[in-house]
């Protein structure tokens, strides 16, 4: 076994209460190593196309990296797929905390979810012992109540539950997973699927290492303890455990890129409430981490002023921070604190829900819908209590929440009268908080990502052109040089490509971006050093990109079969046009170099530029020409 | 300055009688940085299509390599180029050896001549101080004297001569280079581009230090310090250090695959009395080495018994050991010994000397020449004395040396009668003895080679296959596993593209394959971090691989513009044809199979699959769509 601890899949089909093992062919593994790309290869073999994503015949795959539960930092991370009930579209989404780690110890790579139980039950998972339990008493209850009845329940503290709350439970079509109450798989719905299949949580405790499946433990444990020493001297490293994230509230307004009032600004003239400093004094109490990680992000908060926000749910990260923030033009910390909280007590995706309000009050403004639809909710930017009140609303499904709990696309179609120009999404999935007009990188990402507008889908390439960075400029030869954030073109384009690569890797094997990319506290080498060690494969750098590309020609295939081609793969018109403020003030893209580059895009990936199929002759080339039959290309 | 000690081209006109000197920009450096890079840039841009290799227009261009001249094993080899005379393509030829290393240290990464000078010269460069200087007296005159004269005349016995003998002079279009008497520019006949100049000799003195101009001198000398010490450590390069190259006699002849009478056979009955065991006792008396190796691969010998054979010039390798032995039917190791030291001290090309007489022997066994034509001599294979006879008339041209010396294309155009059908080469360059019925990655790099055959244009996949490889195997998922050596097919063609541009990157920055490939006595990641640390710049092993491509582009676009297409990218039609004895009896390449295999590695390198003129996409991706332009594409 060059891989995990036991290797094992899980199948469990709710509708008809069973519970099989299948382990993996080394073949099998050795193509996709986890991740995206075991959950990629799972729902395009197995989940017919056109399946409601909210039916029992779609399937949840959660499933762990190759490197998920290594003892070095970043190495922490598993996802949750399945066709997404917000985009319709393959969906995924990763999270960090302990749980993945916890279930690579019990001793199993991936869980395939199918069917739906009749009542609500849990899934308890103890190494080889597995068994479906009723959760009709926990149903409706929140996560801290139901990890603590579970630990109970099984008499074990160190149990690691995996859970939903209402959100997903009421099927709010962006609601999440959370783990440890303080880790979020946020994005694309998968909660909901989760809820549709009346599965409340997966509890696990595994007591294998992952050290005695490894091919050679010792370079492993050295990283580990390298980077451990490495993060007091390594600046950006030690920016995000002394900060997190919410510091780029100030850098993102000082450049003028803060996505303020639904992507029409880049200043918030309140950002000073929202900055790091002021999120120090108002809100934080602690930090937190994840499994065997040594940057330690995480904040924990606790309010006990003009808000009440419990310190159970972690503090907000900087998408949420502004989305909550600037985005909704709320300028008060604590206001988004409790939207945070509440989110992660009903198991919202922030992103999606703080856009999703930002989009009704954009409507509200324009009179797109009135006081007679909010009920009598004065839902203009800026409103911090009818913001709090519309998360509630959402989570429940009621009133105006009803209609936001299925998107801003969806809800722009019921609107009607031009409403779908205030929907910042793509293929349904809302824009996270970083504007294209400064980082075209990151839009080239928001457009092409299989599962619609995710800043996780590729890393910034401003970020990467940095002398400490990974390298993979691709562009140009001058190695250290950024292109300008803002320029098109082909050579973008190539950047673009092999960063995704890099990414999707990434996301095949379970690491986290604050290692490896893109501030390079784990170098690249080391990546590559972790993965031989872990399984004894004589690979190169030019194979881990591969795993990367094979695994995005999967989820494409994934969403060619769906219906999908290049029309869904843009972006929304507010970004074709100029920022109204700040230094980036009359900052557009150009829709013909948008287009151009695509074009350019395309081809580099080897997909049809009309349709998006990938040919057969890159399917060859990535050892999945299976796909190219599939696709009857 | 990041790179060598003083980074110049030096411009010698030999008609003018001009000495000039440039300095790089950088940025063109990082494009092509050394080697086959800067060598088919510099004749790309600056020669004219259809000039005549022995023409005074045509250039002949000495580049060393980014890390030639790194305290480091294998960091040796500069490049000899021009128009080939004997294939009329892009012609090129590394050598080892200590002449580069003190080029470097002199200051200057390449020489550019041009021109024809009135009568014989040679080029005097004692670091910023370059003179042309007479050479009437050294005109005709062996290696060992003109070494020695040089010396003298300058007096300095620490001067490095790069020089040609009598075979240069003479214009055999297979003529070589050699440096320190023992190191060879054997191929695609550089040695008459440089006699067709009245060049007799380059004599460099140089005092510079390549770590004084590296950007961390301190990971260079770690890395140096390290192969040292791994040499014993390490079987396969200790092997070839105990045993050098002539050890694959034995291991081919049990193979199967040596190749025997004009590639008729794969096993010599005589091969016992060529292997390593009958060098080692009647040939060896020392180990030789290059600069700063620590692998010390090479022989020398000396005999006084049935030939005299002066330890002057070297032992045999392999390549010759085959070619004048089993190759010619001659089972006498001291008549090859002999047949080496005369195409050492005549400057000529062993491998393209001993395929044309064998040639030669093949014609003359059918008749097609006789002893009219030979003057008396009985050509027949295994007659050594005759055999020793043809190498001396082919230098002097006289007889029927005259023909041969035209190489085995022309003088099968000459002779007639399919005689071409017995004359083993590609685009007019002899093939080395490697069949490629053992090895069709290696026919591929036969095959596809800008320089017609060349066992050194691609390494062989069999032996990257092996689980201490370099591990761009490329095709197959399976990472150590290795394909089928004999299996043509599109995974084959994936192996072999990658495999390419690794090649090709060590010819550009001057790198022996005896360090990082195949035997992997030097990491890749070590060869990568050499580069990083002479240059500063933040490479990846993909922008290796790309420097590679790049620099295949640029010599594919040389042979597009003087003429080449698809179907100079072939084999010998013998090579369709099955072996007749043997382990391996009976095998052949299936013409159908090689010809998809072609058009596979055409899609894979981005060039069409009838002109193989690369297209402007791939060229852009490169970073040379100035390319495109050129081609009119």
């Amino acid at each position: 076994m060059a891989y995990g601890i036991n290797g094992r899949i899980l199948r469990v089909d709710l509708t008809q209460a069973s519970v099989n093992t299948e382990f993996f062919d080394d073949n099998l593994y050795r193509l996709y190593p986890g991740g995206k790309a075991l959950a990629g290869y799972l729902l395009l073999r197995e989940l017919p196309p056109g399946t409601d994503a909210l039916a029992p015949e779609n399937l949840l795959v959660i499933a762990n990296g190759l490197l998920t539960g290594a003892p070095i930092s970043a190495s922490t991370r598993f996802t949750v797929a399945a066709r997404s009930p917000l985009t319709g579209a393959y969906g995924e989404s990763e999270a960090g905390g302990f749980w993945g780690p916890e279930l690579k110890m019990a001793g199993y790579e991936a869980i395939v979810v199918s069917g739906r139980a009749k009542q609500p039950v849990y899934i308890s998972i103890n190494d080889d012992k597995v068994e479906l339990r009723d959760a009709r008493e926990l149903w409706g209850r929140e996560p801290e109540e139901v990890q603590a009845a579970i630990r109970h329940e099984l008499g074990d503290k160190r149990i690691r539950v995996l859970q939903i709350g209402i959100g997903g439970e009421n099927l709010v079509r962006y609601a999440a997973l959370t783990n440890e109450l303080r880790h979020f798989n946020g994005r694309t719905g998968m909660g909901a699927v989760m809820g549709s299949k009346n599965l409340k949580a997966i509890a696990v405790r595994g007591t294998g290492r992952y050290l005695d499946s490894a091919h050679d433990a010792k370079p492993i444990v050295d990283l580990g303890r390298a980077l451990g020493k490495r993060v007091k001297e390594h600046p950006q490293a030690w920016d995000l455990q002394v900060k997190g994230t919410p510091a780029l509230v100030g850098a993102f307004n000082a450049a003028g890129i803060l996505p303020t009032r639904n992507f029409r600004q880049g200043v918030f003239e309140g950002a000073d409430n929202l900055k790091w400093e002021a999120y120090e004094k108002e809100l934080l109490t602690a930090r937190g981490t994840c499994y065997a990680c040594a940057v330690r992000c995480k904040r924990e908060v606790k309010v006990d002023d003009r808000y009440q926000v419990s310190d159970a749910y972690g503090g907000p990260e900087y998408e949420t921070v502004e989305g909550f923030g600037g985005y909704c033009g709320v300028g008060d910390l604590q206001a988004v604190a409790k939207a945070n909280e509440l989110c992660n007590r009903y198991t919202l995706d922030t992103i999606s829900t703080s856009v999703t309000i930002a989009f009704a009050m954009e409507c509200f403004e324009h009179g797109l819908i009135g006081l007679k639809e909010t009920d009598g909710l004065d839902l203009r930017f800026g409103n911090a209590a009818a913001m709090l009140q519309a998360v509630d609303l959402i989570a429940r499904r009621e009133g105006i929440g009803n209609l936001l709990a299925e998107g801003s696309k969806r809800a722009a179609e019921v609107i009607g009268g031009g409403a779908h120009l205030f929907a910042m999404q793509v293929k349904g999935q809302e824009l996270p908080m970083h504007d294209p007009r400064g980082k075209v990188s990151v839009g080239l990402g928001y457009a092409i990502g299989e599962h619609g507008a995710d800043h996780l889908y590729s890393i910034h390439d401003t970020l990467v052109a940095n002398p400490d960075s990974i390298g993979f400029k691709g562009a140009s030869p001058l190695g250290v040089e950024a292109l300008p954030a803002q320029q098109l073109g082909s050579a973008k384009a190539r950047n673009y490509a092999i960063l995704e690569n890099w990414c999707s890797f990434g996301q095949v094997v379970g690491l986290c971006y604050f290692g490896p990319a893109p501030r390079s506290f784990t170098q690249i080498e080391e990546v590559l050093t972790a993965v031989r060690a872990a399984t004894g494969w004589a690979m190169t750098l030019a194979d881990l990109l591969q795993i990367g590309e094979r695994a995005t020609n999967l989820t494409r295939a994934f969403n060619v079969r769906n219906g999908f081609s290049r029309k869904e793969d843009t972006l929304p018109e507010r970004l074709f046009q100029p920022l109204e403020n700040g230094p980036m003030a009359g900052t557009l893209i150009s829709k013909p170099e948008f287009e151009r580059t695509m074009d350019e895009l395309y081809r580099l990936k080897g997909w049809d530029s009309k349709t998006t199929v990938p040919t057969r002759d890159r399917l060859r080339d990535l050892d999945i020409e299976w796909v190219a039959d599939l696709l009857g290309v």
